[in-house]
């Protein structure tokens, strides 16, 4: 198989062949994976010396970050870098938006570049194990797990904190503050991501305490940037909903929240109690300082890498590895009589 | 000249120059410097097949990113990323703490990932041309450039704002809003960076006042993480220096600041007012929203990739760029009787 025969298998030409397999970005994503899926199909070698250089074996690792500008994610890349250096391996990174698909940008990073392993900070949690397929070397999920797809636990690894049990946590703080009409600020509520985790924990906490879940104290913001959140949030009191606390996925989206309440009229922890999930530094310097479950960015991120650096060396097979997230009190929740 | 005789000038062991020419971790910056230096004076190449191998031309740009978790560098990090790969380059990313060598960092970079030119993002202004003769390759400051130093303007090439002008801009912001103790908070007054030339932008506002400058009201956090910028700013209310407006050289620095300010119960703005540069987007969402001169993140980025690439193509010489700052009026400055 050369690739001539790739080209008129996909139905393309041999230059977009070429520039499909190695990143070139005027490709689309459908006619991207098409030609990678083919490839693979027919165990297609690309040919020509050049290519041969390419492919001795490299000491790198991919990185791909889903959601550029999420702060949270600083801390996690910076402790990656360093632990792939330690090791004595290269860092290669790269960051595209929470639209697009990290399995195939990871593929493209890990052919192009020739890498040796691919660790996705952020990314969906419904792989299909045809969708994974597509990727040639071993992969590690940071900061999420495969919770709703289909693969098997032993085709990939993953290292994450328990998002459905923090964001329980986080909710039963708020009711054992004596809350009881408790709303969520979230991405989306069902799209098979972390939020759709947190968004089960809030259910499981307020099942407990025996508060149904009502659904016009839901706000999703469809992203997770400061802008959306906040329109959520402004949104969410419009609408008229009662709420005396609200639960947000993300620090980041809580801060957009507090501002939105603030501009609504609505003071915290005065009127409505806030709690979230990450930690990033600045939330425990804004007024009020964030009450948030902490994420260990520093461990999640040596762990991926260590996880990943004995699978390439053949000392360990696939794994997942759950860390434990801390709550740190701020003073943005507030006790009530409940 | 071989290896040997490049260990024996440099007084230490043929294995310590191999991992000191190949970025490994375990050397000293003394060490690695001696070598790279005494590498360059004798004109000293690389032998062996996979040397050889390796310094083939590579597509790669490397960026060193000086100053971890710099919640302003993220946009700009993104910017460069993407114009790299537009430009059909590879993106090599390394990060250092704001007391490491960018330089020495670079130049390990550049020869252990055959690098075609670099990206300083963040660095001192105050370079020596035996300093930067270290450099293999070109290279392009992004957000500084060599105020403080004596590089002639044709050895380098950068893309910043008017760090002074913008600083006198944002003083004389607060001087038209009735304020004359103004305070001052930034990372160190002389330490040939960037901060050192917002320092001079704030005297010389103060100065076409005609308003002397009070050393009193000068902070210096030593750093930009936010623990030290709070200290710093509680440091300067406990002083019992007086002052009704505080400039901070960044946006995560006023921040910081407005918490201090917060916790020795004075509000901002009806207290004292604040500005600062950079125009963070979460800076946008606080209470008090920041009034901060926002500095042109995406740009920067994609100008410092442009003249890098130009210089690598052979299509430009080194020149340097300035890009305009934008006032954004927050809440954090208010008019008093002056």
């Amino acid at each position: 198989m050369n690739i001539k025969t790739l080209a008129k298998l996909c139905g393309v030409s041999v230059s977009t062949v070429s520039r499909a397999m190695n990143g070139h970005p005027d490709v689309s994503d459908e006619v991207r994976r098409k030609v990678l899926q083919t490839a693979q199909e027919h165990h297609y070698v690309p040919n020509g010396a050049a290519r041969d250089l390419v492919r001795r074996p490299s000491d790198a690792i991919g990185i791909v970050v889903k959601g550029v500008g999420n702060i949270f994610f600083t801390a996690v890349i910076r402790a990656i870098e360093n632990a792939t250096e330690d090791e004595g391996f290269t860092f290669v990174l790269h960051q595209i938006n929470t639209d697009e698909d990290e399995l195939l940008a990871g593929e493209t990073l890990a052919r192009s570049k020739n890498l040796r392993g691919l660790i996705f900070l952020g990314g969906r949690c419904d792989y299909t194990s045809a969708q994974t397929a597509l990727l040639t070397v071993p992969f590690v999920c940071c900061t999420y797990r495969n919770s709703f797809g289909t693969l098997a636990e032993d085709a990939y690894s993953s290292v994450t904190v328990d998002d459905e049990r923090e964001a329980e946590t986080a909710v039963s703080y708020l009711i054992e503050n004596g809350h009881r009409d408790v709303a969520i600020l979230l991405s989306c509520a069902k799209d098979g991501s972390v939020g759709e985790l947190r968004y089960a924990g809030y259910k499981n906490a307020l099942a407990k305490a025996g508060i149904p879940a009502d659904p016009a104290l839901t706000a999703e913001s469809g992203g997770y940037s400061l802008h959306g959140a906040y329109r959520a949030a402004a949104g969410l009191v419009a609408s008229g909903a009662r709420f005396t606390a609200l639960f947000a996925a993300a620090d980041t989206m809580a801060l957009a929240a507090v501002r939105a309440l603030f501009d609504a009229g609505l003071r915290v922890p005065e009127d409505v109690s806030v709690i979230s999930i990450d930690g990033i530094s600045v939330s425990q310097y804004t007024v009020p300082a964030l009450t948030t479950l902490v994420q260990p960015a520093e461990e999640l991120g040596r762990t991926a890498v260590s996880m990943l650096v004995a699978i390439i060396r053949g000392e360990a097979i696939n794994r997942h590895v759950t860390l434990a997230a801390a709550l740190r009190k701020g003073e943005s929740v507030k006790k009530v009589s409940g």
